[in-house]
């Protein structure tokens, strides 16, 4: 079962999405209408419960939070969009809806999460609230490099080069690292550095946490695809076998891939181990990745 | 004639340009290959030169300009690979050379001007030089509303929308102000906000002068679409006109629009004289603008 707080940071980021998106001229509207369709479709909003949830740990106020959650789901989004494209993984759905691309037009879709990406930058540029201009200015150039040719972009272009090619298991983690894990582990920075702490360790060990929960993630994810039905998991099951895509399953088998994730949720929970801080909540939200269901 | 400036101004960005692509790693050898193919293709570097000549005019040193030179060109050049793509504009040719989902493929394509637009950010996030981290923060903001759907991203889906319809001249003009105007006067803020300069009046007259020449710019396009030939201009003559694509002339008469064009550039020239610097440099790229016969 998910942890209380996530349906609590839940509410939150998606009122927060809501409330800047209403904010924006809707001079092209239909352009306005496609950002919001791929913002608000129900997502799980993990990004936003990492940046939450470790910030709050830390002590930051949430109103000190809410800018880093919504960039990041921002960058999340776009990147879900352009993946879902024909020329990319040419996805018809998307958590059981139609995706960006076919609820509107390629066009629209391509500008969309163009857009959504400058939208990220312009939240944590504009963040409002006591944080000094240089941590503003690192999250800025950290959610950068989680996300552009040193992270999330390089990722889903190793994924392109390999679909259909039968490679190894190095490539397969470089490739999930890059393409989710790169983010994931910006999550949590970008809550350290929405607090003034200097504390190299508490990064360290906080990184480190989320480097194996995310990669527990996408293992997990890889192993639904095969265990679980569309309805629940609102693509079509198997889509990722039938795309040729590499799966840890695929690699490792399925009684393989099961140990793994439980190794990296176990790497996750100690990483936890050395903080000085309340880590209970991270602690349900790591077990609930790993259990989840869809 | 080009000014002199021009050319050294061009020199500057290109090595600053190939100095930042050769920092990044090369885990995605393609996409990398692709972000430089497309950012080193010979463009005029109009929106870098607006960067170095407003800001050495008002004393900025080159080295605290090159970071906002270097990151609206990769904007640039996101927006155009972008706007090449089969689903927008479907071109084969950019400045005489295939474009980029031709050299390469549609998907890298997307990931190339992706992580293009995530380098401009990352870029002035980590830009080394005095500037204080409050005007770092300002050039990043400037330059997501500037791109994103309050300006450049805005423009081209009001460019789409209105392809192969009959429309107004408001509606041309907002389209043109959006998708490379707002760009072009965002280049002249970036360079005001590279100095420390408390200045309102000098900031105001700036702009005007680039959302004239900016305007100025697109007039002398579209007449020039039709005026020369292919081999001059890089893209098949006429380009604009077969794809029913809204043009000054097809809705002034060609002769109308030549007036409009010189109006615009009087207008450029208006806004400098209330500086009380040296505008010699500015005043001759107005003038090169409107007479460029490519």
């Amino acid at each position: 079962m998910a942890p209380e707080s996530l349906t609590l940071y839940q509410h939150r980021i998606e009122q927060q999405l809501e409330l800047r998106m209403a904010a924006l001229p809707q001079t092209a509207e239909r352009l306005h209408q496609a950002m919001a369709y791929s913002l608000t479709n129900g997502g799980k909003r993990i990004r936003p419960f990492f940046v939450y949830a470790c910030g709050s740990m830390l002590g930051v106020p949430l109103t000190q939070l809410d800018s880093a959650a919504c960039a990041i789901e921002c960058l999340h989004s776009y990147s879900l969009i352009h993946d879902d494209l024909p020329a990319m993984d040419n996805d018809d759905l998307r958590r059981g809806k139609p995706t960006c691309h076919k609820a509107f037009d390629e066009a629209t879709a391509i500008l969309a999460g163009d857009a959504l990406q400058t939208l990220a930058f312009d939240i944590l540029a504009t963040a409002e609230g006591n944080l000094s201009a240089e941590r503003k200015l690192k999250r800025i150039s950290l959610l950068a490099k989680a996300s552009g040719i040193t992270g999330m972009c390089a990722g889903q272009a190793i994924d392109l080069a390999h679909t259909n090619q039968r490679t190894d298991l190095a490539t397969l983690e470089q490739m999930h690292r890059l393409k989710t894990g790169a983010l994931i582990e910006c999550a949590v920075q970008l809550a350290y550095y929405s607090s003034e702490l200097d504390c190299p360790a508490t990064l360290h060990a906080l990184t480190s946490f989320a480097s194996a929960l995310g990669l527990a993630f996408q293992v997990q994810d890889d192993i639904l695809d095969i265990e679980s039905d569309t309805i629940v998991l609102g693509k079509p099951q198997g889509s990722d076998c039938k795309a040729n895509k590499l799966t840890y399953p695929a690699l490792l088998g399925l009684e393989e891939a099961k140990v793994k994730a439980k190794q990296l949720y176990q790497d996750a929970l100690a990483a936890l181990s050395s903080l000085a801080y309340d880590t209970d909540e991270l602690k349900a939200f790591a077990h609930y990745i790993i259990a989840r269901k869809f």
